[in-house]
């Protein structure tokens, strides 16, 4: 019998005012309006760079975050709305995510949606499988394929509220960004975090975020 | 003709979560259940213990910022709920602030009420005025009484959201305290500062509070 895998939350980005995407989301605003600013810490890093294949970037204290969400994952779980911006029926299977040939993950990603589609092998090792069926079902697929190693949870928000009630997460890390959006989707609507059992267990801000992680003592 | 008084607010503390309050406040949790939490950066500091009438205290990041609450302050407006937990017409005049005889602000204090109630001198220049025509008519007051100075809103969080939707805030600190309140009043709730013409201009981080101003360019 083989131990449970941790079910892990990275480098989620929320502002100041608590958005985890600004408004009208779109193709070219994909985290909402002004939702980019959410990742500032993130993508001069050089684990950003790495997992797009290319060298160079920063270290210290944004890349370390950044660098942990990627140690020991075996398996992702993603929204729909984190895979693309296509909505309903997939019309045909030409959008392929937002990465590329060669997508960022490097593990099979459980893509939560309510329309059927067939697996899409990229290169690198990313495998998309399209779940019709919920979080319960993509979790089990996840931990089915994870070969022993953690899952990661992707975004967006409604994905991330789903699992959190569900009391399925183990480990949250938030970065907050020193901005306002104003509107947008709000990570802690009608989410009680402490009556969920977390707590604040780590927290280093640089000048880009505040890096905080909240862990479940049961 | 005199220049309009800046109308500031400072140390205002919430947490991660964004809630300004903690659920069920109470005499024993005047800031809700676990609310004391988000001044735990405030408690410790010079500047705490000065307006308290005492010595010592630490010096640093955390008490520049409580400190420059009390600069250049004329006058403060602030809730009911912050002046106390009496709820309700004033049963008699026994109440006088959660703060004893020499109350911290030694300015005059606007309370917002619904009940009127004859103003109360307290010693060290504190003066309690209890305002029942709502907030426009508080500042007035405060812009007659601050003598050129400066104006500063206290909580609670319906107070201070009053003053925000009704564009009357030039200026705002905000304290958020590395925990989990769960549920509560929060801050951010119908309240869009980026609409209101709010940025964030500066923001410091110290191991108990990320401080944070959001200033308007208008």
């Amino acid at each position: 019998m083989t131990a449970k895998p941790k079910v892990r939350v990275h480098a989620f980005g929320i502002s100041i005012d608590g958005y985890g995407t600004g408004p009208a989301q779109s193709v070219e605003n994909p985290i909402g309006v002004g939702g980019m600013a959410l990742f500032d810490w993130l993508f001069p890093t050089r684990t950003f760079e790495r997992i797009h294949g290319r060298d160079g970037g920063t270290t210290g204290i944004d890349d370390d975050f950044a660098a942990r969400g990627f140690e020991n994952i075996g398996a992702w779980i993603i929204g729909r709305n984190m895979f693309g911006p296509v909505r309903g029926p997939w019309p045909d299977e030409s959008w392929k995510g937002w990465w590329g040939e060669n997508p960022p993950f490097h593990t099979p990603v459980y893509v939560l949606t309510h329309h059927e589609r067939a697996p899409l092998a990229m290169a690198g090792e990313t495998t998309f499988y399209f779940v019709t069926d919920g979080i319960h079902s993509a979790l089990e697929c996840a931990t089915a394929a994870c070969g022993g190693k953690d899952i990661r949870i992707g975004g967006g928000v409604a994905t991330l509220q789903q699992f959190l009630r569900a009391g399925l997460i183990d480990e949250i890390h938030l970065a907050i960004a020193p901005v306002l959006l104003g509107s947008g989707e709000r990570l802690f609507e009608n989410l009680d975090l402490l009556k969920l059992g977390f707590k604040c267990t780590e927290r280093v801000a640089t000048p880009k975020a505040t890096h905080v992680i909240f862990s479940r003592s049961s």
